[in-house]
Formats: structure tokens, sequence, C-alpha cells
């Protein structure tokens, strides 16, 4: 029973730890009844200020959830499975309309930018343009960070490590609302489209997860109807099915990419996963991706302003002829070390300034603001700035484009050139970064780029994604780490010149898979994603191997990316292997605090008195003497069900055991998954003194099926069994027969490192732990 | 304990019964210890002639296992990381090799037959032709059915079905073995070139599951060092993975789609999954593509005879301008809708179609090749005889190929017609499966191919399929069923005509997607499949549309062909889901038979008689007074791991617990996992009537750690335990505190819908069932 950890061993853990340190605390798990005191601990990153709830993924099958599963008819079953694809349908319908909608805005609101201060540089007006371009800028930021900081805090960043959390059953507060929700797509339009270097794949996953979630909830108890087709879906289950189906979806939208959307929710996203669940994923990718086709289809006519000359492919580099052989896989294993190493040195510093920005968050919103706003300005100056380094050159003759390019965004800028020059630095940093990366990944265009060109673009695009990713505004990372990757493989390909036979825009290619696998380390989902952005199946083998390489790299080094900012925030994410220490103990090892009991029919006072001295959400429930021949393990029975059974105040005068006749008086509703904001408290709850001695039979309400080990099982194996159940509480049951019939519970937290190695701190030993190499210590002044 | 069902039990049910019989029985786990009398129950299709074990993926945590984990060192987990990459680097690279010379030796048998036929049919010696032609077919049919037959009956068919089967814990004998892989390679070779209308993908998985459990067992004892670094991979979990891996790099190689073969292990075979196994399975299949890609490079410049015009993408329909609109939705949801239902069609037919071969097979192995012979025989007639019903068709003036085709295989054959003229139903009929799929994917053919040729060869090939699946040789699935849904998918694009704006060679890809989905049943991997083997990736949404529609339909009617024959051949397969009505059954209800126990010190001679006298493969192991204070439960040990210490004979004179020093006298690979037919037997061990009086300590050797449920456990929890942890044996323990630490043992078996509603016929009744249409009764005649 260690859920009531002591405020005392709480506060002896500092917030915020170095990540170089044993093992970082998180101690957002023990603040659950404490919050004055530890707002400060939870907001790591600055989202976090309520506490951290955990979701139940078990099917809880007490005698009421039975009784209700056997009264559905064929009727309500067929309403479950068709609800089940309708709310597919509905989520990849209005996700792929979402990420529609902002690629239409940035397009037209970067676009339109753009057009305005190439227009006006190109009459001579650098001063009003530089103004335009950093006054538009700052106002756009500004915007996204005003509404994030006051109106939903927890739309700030990619979004993708808290719905990650979420799947693994850790519900992060205000992640997922109708509020959060509007800023986050509000909010990443403005921030994409004020030239910040941040990407919009992560607030699409984001966006997506909170629409399919916000449809399971459906019409709250308003609308009759809505809600009676979607009681099924009140449970954290079938809910978490629906999470994982939209994440798959934002990643459609965002990249045009269905496969590689589902492969990316497959392998990043969820914790758990079934066939039926791959298929209905699937199926609402590709109504995103059909939904896009149509609407592309509407837009080529040229009714969408500056958005529509793209295909379904973003970054389409389709050669009938690519040719590459032996010769060319030692420079193409080259990009992928590098781009490992790039990678991970990438993730460690991110992590460490989102930590350091954390320390300043947490002070007040207005220095959020004012960091947004310094990043803006930093940004701009830096895009209209670095241009006027590069020098001007002669365009080519037999380019297919108009070289300079004038009215309308393209591959040759004009910038301060003069008539028949292109400026090639500003072609790629004063642009769109969908524009910059079409141009890196471009064929045929290996004299375009110079060599400072392509490295300062690169060394700006390194540093300034790092930095932009604190910014109080939904951020992603995709987009900048594929454009800094692609910089740096375009890089590369210049460097090799007439030694390879492969162009740069391959080049371009496999630096930016290098360079997403150093950072996110997934092979399949980037496989496919890269695949169906750049259209270039032939170079699969290539791509392949890029990517196994950084992995590999990377992973010698730290972890992924997400996985890194899911540490930092301090969610209690359950891995899915369990840690090798972890074989070294058994189960009664890392039990704590005494365990609170309920008997089959108990007192109300005594229940009263559990629920207002505990913070557990769980409890046993036994019958002893005289209502059964010896101690028996009945079940267990959550806290929200008790809490509505001593709000119904339907209690008993004696203690017997009344069995089906309960039902009667509830409905299904009453026990299921209470919505945002809805959760009741015991505090709420006045009962009189005469009540409180009267009687509740709980054993129509307790889940009678458990899951139990037996008090010597190793920890590994436990942990192993509570993290593939998607249990929210394990029972161990003792191995000798004169003992109570269950001697304690394990939940979440007693798997954490930071709690069995605080009861065991023997085990913190380098053997047991994954080994990984450090940076050298002078990178720790970060 | 229900391992051991009594001989009459299992009499009473028939060997083979209908589909439409409410559960359909599988002998084979009851038949473990009783061989002769039942072989004929067994070989459903004609492969399982000895029993089926179940292998056991949990981790047994033992004493002895923790010692032995716990004196490795870094160097032997060095040693374990590295032999796993580098097992998978060998899987790889051995898989593409087998696949490449593969198909090398297909496209040159069959090309030489089909140029030397062609050659003498030009110089109008049809009756020779005919008679080379009939007799080549003849003689590799023969081939490959004798050295199946006589050599390795377990290397017919596809062998997918076994190795999913094997992936989800069931081992049927000879699946995987030396003698198997052989086989198969050689066999599918030959009938593939036989022109049998059979597949080579499903051969190629099973011969890269047979290479990667091989690698795993390595050189055996022969050689000191293979030995020692292979020792990890000597148990179910390491090989698992290892088959999971072959089988992706089977896919990979086959049709050279390595991001497809991964989808294809992770959705169709594998039953457990990890990220890591994702990775390392992605690893093998880069390495596939690869040296694929590298082969290929080699034979660009002519060196491989009549192969090599393929580049890496087999049925390349790449085209910069598809179009289409949401006018082509609706005929392209028809293909679909059709689709599905000529799949599940095609489903059952096929299964009705083997266990009809099935009955004939068992009969004698003349029987067997004679079929194998008939097939053939038929086969080629129909190949010969019926594109003289087409009519010769004018050469198109603009065509790029030559027409006709005269010394080599391609678009247009001339059969018999006079020159100037091409025979269409030649071109496809008389022509290897591939170059039949390149014909009609290819664009810009639309007038080649008249309505009735298309008629002919659409169910030519459906019904030709059907039969020749049952051949005694190695038969695939996957080609037939993309040669059929291709003709199929023309043959409505033909239809429409001038009503549609996609072309012919499209609806080709969307039938044979339509097919694919309504036989197979999948949807991610199928449309990566798909997606590899055309380069169309513009015309993805389409296909996803289509495999969601064809899939939907088709499962309305039956299962998917890998788990109707998995039926028809009785392995027990754990389903992901619990049935139903297991939520209306606790753990206790399905449990009978008496229960065998052993003490923590236990005398030999008890040990001898419970392994005599039982079959069961795991018992659990009690302490009681005077041992302890009260019983208490210990764990489980293995029936593999008693007989290895009977062999020993290290036995003890009194009842004392020897703890660790029991580990001195075993080397871990004693207990490591035996290979193919190294199994000992109780009966093999004999001991003296001294020895029979002395002790054994279990305790070391007893997994500590087993998985266990409480008894009121409802059965469809337990199912979901079973499953997902990939367990062998799971212990009940009671709810009271007044019986013995374990009253019951569920194992596989237990989980089986027949053993179940043997035990509860009253929950035979179709509300908790499954909901599927039937098809109507007069089909049942098959």
């Amino acid at each position: 029973m260690s859920e009531n950890v002591s405020p005392e061993q709480t506060q002896s853990q500092g917030p915020i730890q170095d990540l170089d340190h044993q093992i970082l605390t998180t101690p957002l798990l023990s603040t659950r009844n404490r919050s004055a005191n530890s707002t400060s601990q939870v907001a790591i990153v600055g989202v976090n200020l309520c506490p951290i709830e955990s979701l139940d993924y078990e099917i809880a099958e007490n005698d009421f959830f039975k009784q209700d599963w056997r009264t559905r008819g064929r009727i309500q079953i067929f309403q479950y499975i068709f609800m089940k694809w309708l709310l597919c349908f509905l989520i990849g319908s209005l996700v792929s309309l979402v990420g529609f909608c902002n690629n239409l805005a940035v397009e037209n609101i970067a676009g339109v930018k753009f057009v305005i201060t190439s227009n006006m540089m190109l009459s001579g007006r650098y001063e009003t343009a530089f103004l335009v371009f950093f006054l538009s800028n700052l106002g756009l930021t500004l915007f996204a960070a005003i509404i994030t900081a006051f109106i939903a805090p927890a739309a700030a960043g990619s979004g993708i490590p808290e719905v990650k959390a979420y799947l693994n059953g850790v519900d992060a507060p205000g992640i997922i609302s109708l509020r959060t929700c509007i800023v986050k797509i509000m909010g990443s339009i403005s921030a994409v489209s004020s030239s910040l270097l941040v990407g919009k794949a992560g607030p699409m996953v984001h966006t997506g997860s909170c629409i399919a979630s916000l449809l399971g909830q459906g019409g709250s108890r308003r609308y009759g109807l809505t809600w009676k087709w979607l009681r099924f879906f009140k449970n954290d289950r079938d809910r978490r099915d629906l999470v994982t189906c939209g994440s798959a979806a934002g990643i459609a939208a965002a990249f045009r990419a269905p496969v590689g959307g589902v492969l990316f929710a497959l392998e990043e996203m969820a914790s758990w996963w079934t066939s039926g669940l791959l298929w209905r994923a699937f199926f609402t990718t590709a109504v995103v991706a059909i939904i896009l086709r149509a609407l592309i289809d509407v837009c080529l006519s040229g009714k969408c302003g500056l958005f529509g000359k793209g295909g379904l492919i973003m970054f389409d580099v389709y050669s009938a002829n690519i040719s590459y052989h032996i010769v060319d896989v030692p420079p193409v294993l080259l990009v992928g070390i590098v781009g490992g190493i790039l990678g991970s040195l990438y993730n460690f510093l991110l992590d460490k300034v989102l930590r350091v920005y954390a320390i300043i968050n947490v002070k007040s919103i207005t220095y959020r603001i004012f960091i947004a706003c310094a990043i803006s300005i930093f940004t701009s100056c830096l895009l209209f700035g670095l241009p006027w380094l590069a020098s001007c050159q002669p365009c080519p003759l037999d380019t297919a484009e108009a070289c300079p390019t004038i009215g309308r965004s393209g591959n040759y800028k004009k910038f301060q050139c003069p008539p028949g020059h292109y400026n090639d630095l500003a072609s790629l940093i004063f642009n769109t970064n969908d524009d910059a990366i079409r141009n890196l990944f471009s064929r045929n265009t290996d004299s375009e780029f110079q060599h400072s060109t392509m490295l300062i673009f690169f060394v700006t695009c390194f540093f300034l994604s790092i930095v932009s990713s604190g910014v109080v505004a939904p951020a992603g990372f995709f987009v900048p780490v594929i454009v800094t990757g692609a910089s740096y493989g375009r890089f590369v390909g210049m460097l090799l010149g007439s030694h390879t036979n492969l162009n740069h825009g391959f080049y371009a290619v496999l630096g930016a898979a290098s360079f997403l696998g150093g950072s996110m380390r997934m092979t399949v989902s980037l496989c496919v994603i890269i695949l169906e952005l750049t259209n270039n199946l032939l170079l699969l083998p290539m791509i392949m191997m890029v990517l196994l390489v950084s992995k590999t790299v990377a992973d010698t080094f730290n972890g992924n990316i997400y996985d890194l900012i899911m540490k930092a925030k301090g969610f209690p994410y359950l891995e899915a292997h369990a840690e090798p220490y972890m074989r070294q103990l058994t189960v009664a090892d890392v039990v704590s605090g005494p365990l609170q009991l309920c008997h089959g029919i108990e007192k109300v006072g005594n229940i009263v008195h559990i629920l207002k001295t505990t913070s557990h959400h769980g409890f046993p429930v036994i019958d002893e003497p005289p209502h059964s021949e010896s101690p028996v393990l009945y079940g267990l029975i959550l806290r929200a069900h008790l809490i509505t059974l001593l709000k119904k105040r339907d209690f008993l005068h004696t203690p017997v055991r009344i069995g089906a006749e309960a039902f009667k008086h509830f409905l299904a509703d009453e026990f299921a998954k209470k919505g945002l904001g809805n959760v009741d408290r015991i505090e709420d709850i006045n009962l009189t003194d005469e009540e409180m001695e009267m009687f509740l039979d709980l054993h129509p309400f307790t889940n009678a099926s458990p899951y139990t080990v037996v008090e010597t099982m190793s920890l590994a194996k436990a942990s192993t069994l509570f993290r593939e159940m998607g249990l929210r509480h394990l029972l161990i049951v003792p191995n000798t027969s004169n003992r109570t019939p269950v001697v304690g519970i394990l939940t979440r937290h007693d798997f954490m490192a930071e709690h069995v190695l605080g009861l065991h701190p023997l085990l913190v030993n380098s053997k047991w732990k994954r080994v990984r190499f450090h940076f050298p210590h002078f990178l720790k002044i970060f």
C-alpha cells in the first residue's frame, strides 16, 4: 500500500535533478492529495499544475458490470460496434479537416507575409520589409503564447509525450480537453506561421487525440440520444483505443502519410495494441487520406490561395532512374553514423534547454510570454539577417522555375540580389519550413547551393530548433528535425562532391532520415513516413540502412526525445520491459505501509473513515466469519464506486447480503468513468451519525476477478504482468494457508525505479542498469 | 489438470468435422502419450503424424536460472546481444540468398520451358510442343511431390499456418527442421516452375522460419565455440523471436518488400511482439533488401539468364499523372465489395477442398502423389488448351514491345496465331504467374485483352488455384490470389469501359488488393506489400479503401485463410481475445481431473511414479510440515527438469535442503531446451530400488515465480493473462485460508472452446458467439 507516501519522504526529493543523476525523482505520484505545497515540484515543464491520475485499463468484472453486460441485447451490441466505427470515421473526418485547415492557414498566412516582404525588398524598402516581417512574426508568436499561457497551458509543446503517457495509463491533467484542443489548433497555426522553427506534426497528434477523446465523451449529459449510444465508451479502455486512433490520424493528416500514421501510433505511441485496434486505426487514417485527397482535388483548381500546388505527396522526389551501387554504401553509412551522433546530441541539448526553461517558466506567466517574444525577435533577426552574409549567385540558365522567383514562394529567392541573381541562403532560411525542405530534397539542383550557405543553414536550424522548443506555444519536433537533417545530409553530399553517384537531393533525404532516426529512434514507422513523404521507393534499402545505423549509434548515448521529455515532466511511465534489478526482488520486498481492507458487508462509518484517511483508489474486499467460514478474498472495490454508493445513501440497517437486488437502484452510467472535473470527493458527502452506523453490501459492486500474484513472485514478472494487462491495482496473496487471504496491493508507483531503489539502495549499482555512454563532463554545464 | 484426458473421451470425437458444426474438435492435444491409435486423427491435412507440443514462452525464474544469470558477466551479456544481431544478419543474408536463387531458378526453368515450347509452336510442331510442356510439368511436379511425400511431409502446403501456430506456442512436429527446410526450397522451385498455380511467398516464409530456428540451434554440440555463444538461445522465447524475424525475411525476400515483410510478421504471424523485436525484424528485412538490391545489380548486366529484367520493384506501375476523382469512388467500392465476397467464397471452397484432400491423403503416399500428378496433367491441358478458344488479335501498331514476342517471355504471345497477330489469353495463361501479373498490371494496354479472355482467365485461376492448393508440395496462396484478383479487377475495369477514368492496369491492382483483403484479411501489411510491389503511392487512398471494404465484407462470412487451415489441422491456437462465454465462467469451472503435486523435498520413487502415470509438463511444488510451518506454495517445476534431475542421479540420502550447492553439479546447458528428437523420456531412465528410496531437493530447480490466479477469477481474464504472458501453465490458488495453497493448474487445452463447451454445454448458444452469416445450405455438399 504505497500510494500514501508520507510528505516528509517526498519533500526530501528535489524537484528537478540532473539527467546524469542515478535516478530522476517523480514527485508527482505522491502529491495526489496535497496541492498547495507541491505545485512547484509538479510544474517541471510548466504544464502539470494539477496532480496526475492513473487510468484503469482493466475490465472491472463486478456483478454489476456483468449484469449490465448480460442485459445488453443484440441491439446494444450492434450500437456499440456501430459507434466504434462511426467514431473512427468522425475522428478521421475531423482530424483531416483540421489538418487541411491548418495547412491552408499556415501556407496562406506565412505565404502572404513572405510575398509582401519580398515585394517590399524588390522595391528597395529593406527597413520596412524587416519591420513588417518582424512585427507580423512577433504578433503571431504573441498571440500563440498568450492563448497558450492563459487559456490552456497544457497545449504548450509537442503534446506527443503527454499523449504517449496517457496511452500508458498516466492521465496528466488538462491534456485532453476541448479548451486544450482549440488552443492547440489556433496556437499551432500562428506559431508555425510566425516563422518560429517549430513543427506542426506533434500538435496535430495532440489535436487528433483530443478530438478522439472528446468525441468519445460525446454531448455529455445534455443530449439524451448521444449519451445513450455513447455510454459504452465511458471507460478508460475504449477511450484509450479512440485516442490511439486519433494520434494515428494526427500524423496521417500532418504528413499525408496514412500508413505511416498507423505505424507511428503502433510503434511510438501505444502501450497496448490489438489486431482490432490496428484495423480501426487503419480505417481512421484511410478516412483521413481519402478526405485529404478529395480536398486537395478541390484546391488544385486554385481556390485555396497560396496553398494547393502540392499533391498528395508533400516532398515528391520520385526519380525513375535512381542508380546506386556498392560504392555508395560507405558514404551513406557515414551519413547514418554522424546523423546518429548529432541526433543524440540534439536530444541531450533539448532536454537540458527544456529543463532550464522549466525553471524560468514556473516563476510567472509574464516570464513565459517574455521568453516567447524574445525567441520570436531573435528568430526574425536571424532569418532576415543571415541571408546578407551569403553572396548572390547568378541564375542558372536551364532551370524550369523562374529565377529569381518574384511574387510567390519558390526555389530562387531574390532577397537583396541584383536582377538575374538569387540568394541561396534566403531560398532556404527566408521561407516556410515546408518550402525549405522541398528545396533541399529537390533533384538536379546540385549547383544551387554553396557550401557555406548549407553549413550556416544547418547550424542555425540545429540550435534555433532547440531554443524554440521551449516556447510556450504548440511546438512539434518533426519538421525542425527533418529540416535540420536535410541540410546536414545535403552538406555531406556537397562535401563528397564528385565522389558519389547520388545527387544532393537524395543525400538530403538520407540526412533527414538519419537525424529522425537519431532523435526519434523509430524504425518501421519513420521508414514508411519518409517513403510517403518523398515517394522514393527505390531508395528504400538505403533509408532502412541509415535509420538502423543512426538509431543504433544514438541509442548508445541516450533515450528517445519523447522519453526524455516524459522523464523530465515526471510522468510515471511504465516501460514494456522490467528493469534487470527487479529480478532480484520479490513483490513482498516493495510493498510498504499498512494494508487497508474493506469487508464484504461494511459499516458506512468504516468506509468513510478509510476513504478520508487514505488516498488509495482501490481496496481489497474480504469476507470474514460470520459471513463466511473462514476469511475469503472476495475482490477489489474502487474508490470511485464506494463514493457513488455513499452518495446514493441506500444503506442497510442490518449486515445482510442483498445480492442482485442492489442493481435496481443504479444505472450503469452512475458507475461509468466520470468526465473531466466531475470527480466526486469524499469530503463533499455529509452523512448523519445514524447513517454512519448503517451497512453497505459491497459484494455486487466489487470486481470479483482481480489479478493477483503470490508474494514470492519476482518483481520483474509482476511488473510485466502489470504492464501487459494494463492494470491499476495488483493484489498480493500469501503463499501459505494460515494468513489473511490478501497481504498487499501494488500500484503503478511501486514499480517505479525511484520507489524500488529508494527501498533497496543496494541495488543502485551499474551492473543491473542499461549500459550507456555518457557525454563528457563539460557538457554538464547546461 | 486436464492434460490427461481419458482415451474414451477423445475417441468419442470424430477426426474431421464439418466447419458449420458448432465446435471443431482438436483431438491433437490429448494424444501426446498415445500414438498408434490416433495418428489417423492427427493427419488432417496429411502433415502432423506426431503429437503436437506446447511451447513455453514464460521465463522460468528458478534459483538455477537466477544463479546462471547472476554469473553472466559483461562479456556474456555482450555475447548475447552480439549474437542476437549477428543471427538476424545471418537470417537476412541466407533468406535473401535463398529467395534470390529461388527466383533465379524459377525464372530460368519456367522461362526455358516456355521459350522451347513457343519456338516449337512457331515452327508448327504443336503436338511436340504440348508433349514437351506436359512432360516437363509432370516431371517437375513429380519431383516436388516425391521429395515432399517421402522426405518431409511437413513441407507440403503454404507453411504459414504452421509457423503462425508455432509463434502462438504450438509446436507441430517436423515443421522446423533442416530436412523440411531443404525440401521446402527444392519443392517450391520445382512446383512453381511446373506451371502449377501455386505461390512461392508462403514457402519462403516457412523457409525463412526454418533457417532462423536452425541458426539459433547452431552447430549443435559438435563445435565448441558455436555452442557456447549460442547457449542463450536454447529456449523457446529467443527461438520464437528468431522465427518471427525469419518469417518477416521470407516475405521480404519473396516480394522484395522489406517493410511489408516486417508488417506481415507483426500483423499476421506473431502472437507476441516487443519494440526490440520490431527493431530486429526491421534489421533483418533491411539486410534482405540490401543484399537483394546488390544481387539484382549484378544480374542487370545479364549474367543471370532469363532473370534480371525486373528491378527492385516486382510489378512497377508507377505513373506520374494518376488522376482520379470522386466519380471513381463508386466503381472502386464495387471492386472492394465483390472482391470481399469472392475472397470469402475462395476461403470457403479452399477449406472444403483441403478437407476432402486430407481424407484422401491419409490413405497412402501413393494416393497423394497420384493426386499431384493428376493436378499437373489437368493444369497442363488447361494452360495449353484454353488459348485455342481465344481468337487472334492483330498486333497494335504503337507498342513499345515486340509483337508478337518471339524467343522470350513477353506481353504478346504468338501461340497459334498468324504473323502480326497475338493470342491474348496465351499472354496470360501460357506464361509464368509473375509475367501474367505484370501483364495484368501494365498501364496503357487497355485494348490488349478481350472480355471473354479475361473472364476465362479469372474463372480458370479461381478454381485452379483452389484445386492446386492441396497438392503434396510446397504451395503458397499469395501469388494465386494476386493473379486471380488482378484478372477479376481488370475484368471489372473492362466492363466499366469508358465510364471510368482509371486505366485497366490500376483496376487490376485494386482487384488484387480486394482479393487479398478478402482472403488474407490483413490491412496495413497488405497495403504496404502492394505498395512495395507496384510503386503506386498516389493510388494509396484507393487501395486502403478497397482493403477495408473487402475485409469488412469477407469477415461477415468466415475467417481468414490461415485461421481456417489452422483450425482444419487442429492446432490449439490461442486467440488474442477471450470468447464472450468465458465471462460466464470462473477458472474453477474448467479445471478437471486430480491435481498432481510435488513436495519441495520429494522421494525419487514418488517423482518417477508421478512422471510415469501422468503426461503433464509442469507440477506445482509445495512445502509441507515439517519443512515449513504450514503448507506453502513454493512454485512450479517442469517435467523436463525433473527428468534431467533423475538422469543425473545425484540423489540425497536424507530429506534436507541443499540450496545453492546443487548448482555445482549442473551446467546451464543441461536445463536448456532440447533440440528436435533429443527429448528424454521417463521410460528410458532405470533406477535401482535403493535410488527410488532416496530424495531430491527440488527447490533450486523450481520456478518460484509462477503466475497464479485466484479460483474465482473469470475464465475470460485468465485466458487473457495466459495468452498475453505466453504461459504454458497457470496455477490456481484458493481464495480462502484453510485449504491447500494450490487447487488446480490450467494449460492451453483448458482454454480451448471444445474443452470449455464440452464441460458446459449450456453455453453453446448463439448469443455468446461471434455473429457471422453462413453460406446457403446447398454449398454444404462440399
